[in-house]
């Protein structure tokens, strides 16, 4: 029997990527076009697909990782939407059913995040783990829970940048956030950075103070993480974490947070394993929505 | 073909519950019994289950919630064992593997809070919920995760009493915890109620502003959960939570910081049915070893 041709789409505010292939690391075919309106994007997408089929053979599955927000809960009327978002074009937009329609095959669906997070952790940096931890940490804190090789949603599904830190002593910014003020994204994202210290993190040098404060706001953020989820893995990636100094801060600072309560030697000791920079940060998406279509296609 | 019988432990440092039926809410026999030495303790527990398989017929599984800290690594040489436990007589003990060899079927293990969190999550208050949390606020904050009816465990199990909370402006307490001072349990666990007011909690009215604060530290504890598990219900049990006047302020409180964010009508609504006080407490732990055991029968 051969392989199903699995197809996938990373639905981003600003531009789609879509690809085939047999498995989420092995893509025959892939594009990539600017997101405008939910009609012609989708359309575009579906004749790319369309297109695929002709030469490939039939699609068994698709996945489709989303910009959000987005409804998760398979039991609403509206699942598989775009729902509130402020891109205002595409607010209640029906994707999943979209491609259903027209496609006919199981659609997988999850946030963006999610689909990344399942891309970069079973294919990148998390490989060998079952349950982890994948962070952006750049104009926003986001990023994906993975329980059991599967994404976390719960009631809706995590938002893990807007839990509240204390604040360092010496630092009397009141944050960014317009939900929450201090919380974590708030006080450790990029525009937090820039509002601080006058310049965007790019511009800072690599021994500026603003590194040593953002690795002890990013280490107190894991170390309720730890706390909360013991994951096996932590991979942080996004803009700010292209600042490579900051990473053994991070480590050094979550080990003071923990204080020995979380007697692993994977905390307790150098934690080079530990917390992660990822290995597939662009393609953690594409492969993340192949991998969403695995997984609709297994549950039929 | 008639159903396998479940035998259970529920191992607490004080005393032992021994439990045997034909599923976790059926209880057919039950012993308790204070806990000594592990060679006496476990040997009273096997007694009774050999008298109990006498008259029943032959047990088909075990499931131990057992106090800790324990090894739930099944790739360790040491799982299955009460490791570091400040209990002296007990550290270092393969309970698991004392059961195993007498008893020859399967033993689930979990931590007694896990396994209460499961009994009380699946039998109790988190009834019709696969992703939840179960919360004890007493000698100090505890708990259990679960996510897909499972207990989460990950790199060793969630410790959620101590995340790190941000101290009320009014409040200059340093906290209790002697790994992070300020942690949650640190602020809200029942030592630093007494040590703030000079009172334990019990014997302060109703009305005392004690109650106040401790709502508004374990709603900013809840407001982190919820961002990051995602939890369908939280469940409050503990001798804290028998103060019945905190949970409508702990409901306004962790809108308040949530702030909208996690739009939810269970959430953003009453919470009358989000954040519960137990059904089953004193029952939790045993339907939950009865669980495990359950569990541990699926899977051979």
């Amino acid at each position: 029997m051969s392989k199903p041709l699995l197809a996938g789409i990373e639905a981003g505010g600003t531009k789609f990527v879509c690809a085939v292939g047999y498995s989420p690391v092995e893509i025959l075919r892939e594009t990539r076009f600017p997101t405008t309106t939910p009609e012609e994007t989708m359309m575009r997408a579906y004749e790319f697909f369309s297109g695929c089929e002709k030469d490939l053979g039939p699609i068994a599955s698709l996945g489709i990782g989303s910009f959000g927000p987005v409804d998760l809960d398979l039991s609403s009327d509206t699942f598989g939407n775009i729902t509130s978002t402020p891109k205002i074009l595409w607010a209640d937009t029906d994707i999943v059913g979209f491609f259903t329609n027209r496609m006919n095959v199981p659609v997988g669906f999850d946030t963006d995040t999610n689909a990344a997070a399942l891309g970069e952790g079973l294919y990148g940096a998390g490989r060998g783990c079952d349950t982890f931890l994948y962070l952006t940490i750049g104009t926003g804190i986001g990023g994906g829970v993975v329980v059991d090789n599967k994404a976390l949603h719960g009631l809706v599904h995590p938002e893990v940048g807007h839990i509240r830190v204390a604040p360092r002593r010496d630092d009397p910014f009141p944050g960014t956030c317009p939900f929450h003020g201090s919380c974590l994204e708030g006080m450790a994202a990029g525009p937090a950075i820039e509002a601080r210290w006058g310049r965007p993190g790019i511009e800072l040098p690599e021994d500026h103070p603003a590194w040593d404060l953002e690795a002890w706001y990013l280490a107190q953020g894991l170390a309720s993480m730890v706390l909360m989820l013991s994951p096996q893995r932590i991979i942080m990636g996004g803009g700010v974490m292209h600042q490579p100094q900051i990473f053994p801060a991070i480590r050094r600072y979550l080990k003071e947070f923990l204080n020995g309560y979380v007697d692993r030697p994977e905390i307790t000791e150098e934690q080079e394993e530990y917390i992660v920079f990822p290995e597939r940060e662009n393609r953690a998406g594409i492969t993340g929505a192949l991998l969403l279509a695995e997984d609709a296609a297994s549950v039929q």
